[in-house]
């Protein structure tokens, strides 16, 4: 079993430091914030420039130039809604470290975002949805057969795919959160990979709460085959969970120093 | 769904204050443990006084009234070896809050314990397991079905049994572990009920890290169906995690003070 797959998640145009950052071509917080995921234990790092609909295309090759060049070839999520922008990240990329990853296609509006990946030899994050949320297990995996049948139809391998079954926050979504788990089952059962914005769940709850949902739901997640997540490697619980998980998975051998490693 | 059923593990004879106490039939470090038990949320307490050969019917006996007459009641595990004993305690357990828990049968040489406990109406902890470890899930689930069959034809309900899969030190047996997972998902599929001793799972580990391990070990078998644990309520972070299992599974409630509740 392979280790579950850590994609930072704090280097987001959400937060006022990194717009600012973005905004002035500052590299600072965007190195600081780079080098505290990477030294917590992240695998990949998201690069969200948010849609940058005008200077998106400068700014993901400034970003992804920064990051790589800094970090020896880390490897990043592209996150835009901006094709061009990733198409433009992607040129620049080094792949030495791992393949970039395209964030993300759905099985609606950004559907061809898969086309996009494949067309590059990229891996590329598969929202199971359309328009709105999913209304059952069903559903989403209707989205996710339909994805997987155009990506392998394009020629992207399976595993270049990471579906996400779209988690949903808990306060106001509690009913969802089953199926959410059944959807990460089905699949897992089919052999894909998946991915999740993770923090969704605890979305709204109160701060000192949301790591402890996150760590759980995690937990429960990976029982059901989630394989990796786009979080916060900086969130210590979450990260102690999800190292036990890959102990009592047999996807790294038990020491009593593992949470140290 | 049902709350997770939490059963309080720290009345045990194996900590020197409380066979002390049992010896001297002293009640203070008793009723100390299971208060602090029952505040931080325990539903049932285990009371395991060991072999018992000499005294266990007395001793039971005194150990259940002390329990129920100054803590209304509350509903006990009868733990030991000695059968006589357990007869005895139900002799004196009031019923009200709930029935007593034989503590326990198995496949082997305790199997009469589904006998004693169809006979008194009271519910079994059925560990699926004859001789030393089962090698398999195939090999616990067919002890978990000769016990099941075992109750039936004695005239137990399918949820008086608590089918205890075996839990095993992740030091040591690490790679057993998805098979206890397994074993539990299969239990729970066929509409039963389950149990374990939670802290076998992080035995021989670092201190600071068997909270962590009991944690994520029991919401990943959460996920797989478990409906109960022996274990120490006076575990926050493994109170946390339960009580976060049962609001992601629905059985309570989601509110911003539910970790309180």
């Amino acid at each position: 079993m392979e280790k579950f797959l850590i994609i930072g998640e704090r280097i987001h145009c959400i937060s006022p430091a990194i717009r600012k950052a973005f905004e002035e071509r500052n590299p600072e917080q965007i190195l600081k914030r780079a080098k505290e995921q990477l030294d917590a234990g992240a695998h990949y790092l998201d690069l969200n420039i948010g849609p940058a609909e005008k200077n998106g295309v400068e700014l993901m090759t400034w970003g992804v130039q920064l990051l790589q060049s800094e970090f020896d070839n880390v490897p990043l999520a592209l996150d835009t809604t901006n094709r061009k922008a990733i198409e433009a990240g992607i040129k620049v990329y080094n792949r030495s470290k791992g393949k970039p990853i395209v964030n993300s296609a759905d099985a609606g509006e950004r559907i061809e975002n898969i086309d996009l990946a494949a067309a590059n030899d990229a891996m590329v994050i598969a929202l199971c949805a359309k328009e709105g949320i999913p209304k059952d297990t069903d559903e989403s995996m209707a989205y996710c057969t339909e994805m997987l049948e155009r990506g392998l139809s394009l020629g992207l391998e399976p595993t270049d795919m990471l579906f996400d079954p779209l988690f949903l926050v808990i306060k106001g979504m509690q009913d969802k959160q089953k199926g959410v788990l059944k959807t990460i089952r089905m699949i897992s059962e089919m052999g894909l990979k998946t991915t999740c914005g993770l923090s969704n769940v605890s979305n709204g709850a109160p701060k000192e709460i949301r790591p402890i949902m996150d760590s759980v739901f995690a937990a429960m997640a990976i029982e059901e085959g989630l394989t990796s997540a786009i979080m916060n490697p900086c969130d210590l619980r979450l990260m102690q969970t999800i190292k036990t998980c890959d102990v009592i998975n047999g996807a790294v051998l038990y020491a009593d120093s593992y949470l140290d490693l």
